[in-house]
């Protein structure tokens, strides 16, 4: 690549950088804890996703979700069953989201009624990597089907993320799953990562999960408070 | 994006194009057919290759091939227990491999002596739709538990497929697998393309898939006579 465009790539990422950390503060202020899911396309991102937003608005909590898609608003739809708001980010083939992206699809939510800021991002474990969407937390999706070797052929993506979530483990023997290599090679890459094991299709570790956001979400505002005071 | 980052894109993309019209020239002039395997990370590129290795061999064919990968050599030490000529491009967190990264890594092989060319591309259903390799021939790979609707998804890496392959169908059942639906959907986006469904794991759909090889080549070098004739 020539030097003129890493340094225009760099300027891109920068720009993002700044938009991410300005966006970061409003959804603050907002009182909103805000996750960007990332994953290879087909980990099943959305059905997890759906699962949570309605098992957390049976709870009581208040979510909302963006989507990011290259070209269908299939997600969208499909996540507003859940009964959370969500709105569709279409990225005519750019193969992840931006900050930009997001900010400019939060307007006309009034965001302090809400607690939970869900993105999905654009099926892919390798360019997400670079971007800030101003989250909180960055939650690498990873299905049983796609071999327990994907954190160290995509170590960019899975060193960025705060959280590993496991996804289809019900087909884990079917796949003949290996876990122990799973969870090793996901701390060979970012040691000491959280990991849950969640099937969307039985709903195993969903209860766990949503208790870890619940807890993040208090932790972070306490947190915020002491600094405040 | 900026106009000028587009323009520098655009730039990158041509002369990618030329690199590869001539690398095709090359390959055959060589006598070989060569396929540019495409997928989602996980959707099992590398055990499909395997086995199509492995079992051309030992029909007597003389396959070589090339893998990208951003980080490890994991890929190309399980291809070579094939037993054919294994090459890796590790692309350092590039997400897709390039004319110039292929032709690259060709030095020193006496390409005459082998029949088909095989380069699994970086696992990514986005960028890699934008850059020919000097394929014959543009395999995407699609896994029985990435759900029916990625063409749709994605449907620049599928349009620009000639052939699609279905992967793990051993696993439709566990994962309640619209053939159907999979079926309609690729012919949307990308109408008339043949469809494989194949096994790595029972070898079902393996031995069409090489006589299909095999008459493919057949038929482009009788073309390519007939030409010169």
């Amino acid at each position: 690549m020539s030097t003129r465009v890493l340094e225009i790539r760099k300027g891109v990422l920068n720009k993002n950088d700044e938009l991410a950390r300005a966006l970061r503060e409003r959804l603050h202020a907002a009182g909103l804890l805000t996750l960007n899911l990332v994953s290879s396309p087909g980990a099943g991102k959305t059905r997890f996703l759906e699962l949570t937003l309605r098992t957390m608005r049976e709870r009581g909590l208040r979510p909302v979700a963006l989507v990011g898609d290259l070209a269908t608003d299939n997600d969208a739809t499909r996540l507003a069953q859940s009964g959370a708001p969500v709105r569709q980010i279409t990225t005519h083939s750019r193969c992840h989201l931006e900050a930009e992206m997001v900010a400019g699809h939060l307007d006309g939510w009034n965001l302090s009624e809400y607690e939970y800021l869900f993105i999905e991002n654009v099926g892919n474990l390798v360019c997400p990597a670079s971007y800030d969407l101003g989250e909180d937390v960055r939650v690498a999706l990873l299905s049983v089907t796609e071999g327990e070797d994907k954190p160290l052929k995509y170590p960019t993506l899975f060193n960025s993320a705060d959280i590993a979530v496991i996804t289809k483990i019900d087909l884990a023997e079917a796949c003949e799953f290996d876990r122990a290599a799973a969870h090793r090679n996901l701390q060979s890459i970012r040691p000491g990562i959280r990991i849950f094991e969640t099937s969307a299709k039985t709903g195993a570790g969903l209860a766990e999960w949503i208790d870890f956001l619940i807890r993040e979400r208090a932790a972070r505002r306490g947190a915020a408070s002491r600094v405040e005071a």
